[in-house]
């Protein structure tokens, strides 16, 4: 089946719901800026490409159902939902890097006329979501370069289709190395609290035909030891300029894990995600997530109601455990502040 | 609430059901030996100690059906029983280890009436579930010198009360350090598949007082970066003459990410889990699963129906990544095969 993680058309914003998939796939309209920061918050829409893509979009919503107004009050509520998007998620900083860009371009065209504005927000918003696609492909064709016919890959909660608005980060690679007929298997862990991998990535590479293995996230140090992988390939929430990486919770117990079985471990991410305003990882805001989310699984409980829970939603994942960071721009091997440099990646006015 | 792990009374054997535990707490019966396998299949009863137990008692329960016979005929079906349930499960050796013993028992005494034979055997399932229980306070006695005042500690899996017929093996260590009045709090991973963390110790401490948080099992890495573990105590299903561990799977990973953290790994385990007839982990059968085990939670599919799923229930962790091994005879730092020798464990007759 082909479905669009994000889509806007006549003036409708549209997004695939995430939170029930795959066993019931539905299609909801973000309506309101409220529903746009719900869709975000409750993980409706996920993953750091598609949130930068849906939050832009999600901008223009909110703005046309602003009051006429005069300017400068206009920029004020263009300003306070723009705060208002970004608090929605902390960790991703494709997000906040979408909304500043946003912004930005609102400011450069403040002597134009509302309407005028308005337009050139939907317009960022496509480019925006255009960019993201290409450099998707882009991301992919790179990577690949690093894949060998015959590899097994393990990869972690879901950096593919879903996660993006084109054919992913991590998974990209993954897709473009199969297109180029390379004979791959794939092992893909489960993710818990919010299952990501078991339910999205697994979906998306089975629609795919890609030859997919579930594991439980606890399965991935033995398969390591058993010779099962040869690469570890995972996507990224925010980056640090010294190439530190905030990925979904487990990434760093798989780095770790990896080191010393000596299997690469390569991160794919589009430069949206790099953050050079931060000097390392210590510096990355962890989402702390319900307590209810480990409780649960699907919504009901399976341990003790009242028991405590630890829920952070990310963590870091030190420069020295990452062989590459994938990006659009090409493969940054041992990743380190003087290598990103020359990335030569926009820090944005906020 | 108390809870029986183990019950015989009155000729009846009765288990606390420990696969739906905690949303359902019921009592069950094994009346047949097809009752005991099944129970031990299933996961009805679990935990290396608690299946040693069980299927002593559970082999009498066979005995006990038999249709009068001559002798030479009780044998034969007394050894297919004994079989039978041994095929129950492949990697926890105290199920063969009291099992055989339970042989030897016969074996010796094969001169006397087969209705003072099951008397007899009846009486030795009696002294292993006395010798169980008196093992998990000894474990937790020595144990416990290990832990401080302060100490953080992440356990796996479910080795504890439930596990055994006592207080445990690494739980048991934990309940003692909290009743020598050391305040310490415990990590539990909720340990996928089956969820024997988030279940069952988190149920069974909780209802000890004991300062648990439950995690998921890909946090592990990220807490130990974090500074929030100061020791690691897992329990065991078998352990090779060399040290070499089968524990839960997940256990190895947690091994890993212990070494890498400069973390101590302890294993407790009474001295019937040993296999003095294996030379190292290798030899050691794992356990396969079912995929469906992966591919559902709580009897519910998460994932894709038709994804391939790899479900090994146990690993093993190699005796370098092991600080020390709890026995009810002492404590062994860096176990190797000399040292373990030492601990004179008996290999029964097979």
């Amino acid at each position: 089946m082909r479905f669009n993680t994000i889509q806007y058309k006549k003036g409708r914003l549209t997004i695939i719901d995430q939170r029930m998939l795959p066993l019931k796939i539905r299609t909801i309209e973000a309506d309101s800026i409220k529903d746009v920061y719900s869709c975000i918050q409750t993980l409706a829409v996920r993953g750091a490409p598609a949130i930068g893509v849906f939050a832009a979009y999600g901008l223009v919503i909110g703005v046309k159902k602003l009051k006429p107004a005069e300017k400068k009050y206009f920029f004020k509520q263009l300003f306070r939902i723009i705060d208002y998007l970004k608090s929605s998620r902390p960790t991703a900083v494709n997000l906040s890097w979408a909304l500043d860009r946003m912004k930005n371009v609102a400011c450069d065209n403040y002597a134009k006329k509302i309407s005028t504005i308005t337009g050139i927000l939907l317009k960022e918003a496509k480019v925006i979501h255009r960019e993201d696609k290409a450099q998707c492909e882009k991301i992919g064709a790179h990577g690949a370069k690093l894949i060998k016919n015959g590899d097994a890959i393990l990869t972690h909660c879901n950096a593919g289709c879903l996660a993006t608005t084109g054919s992913g980060t991590a998974l990209a690679v993954i897709y473009k190395a199969k297109q180029q007929g390379k004979k791959i298997n794939v092992y893909i862990d489960e993710t818990r609290p919010l299952l990501q991998g078991a339910r999205l990535s697994a979906w998306e590479m089975q629609q795919r035909g890609v030859d997919i293995t579930l594991i439980c996230d606890n399965m991935s140090g033995f398969i390591m030891k058993q010779g099962k992988v040869d690469k570890v390939i995972v996507g990224a929430d925010r980056i640090a300029r010294n190439g530190d990486t905030a990925n979904k919770i487990g990434t760093y117990s798989l780095a770790v894990l990896a080191k010393a079985h000596n299997i690469p471990f390569y991160v794919a991410a589009p430069s949206s995600t790099f953050d050079f305003t931060l000097k390392n990882g210590r510096e990355i805001p962890i989402e702390q997530r319900s307590q209810e989310e480990v409780k649960k699984i699907m919504n009901v409980y399976h341990a003790p109601k009242k028991v405590k829970a630890y829920n952070p939603a990310f963590d870091i994942t030190p420069a020295d455990y990452i062989s590459a960071i994938i990006t659009e721009k090409g493969v940054i091997e041992r990743p380190c502040s003087r290598k990103l440099k020359r990335l030569n990646v926009k820090t944005l006015k906020r």
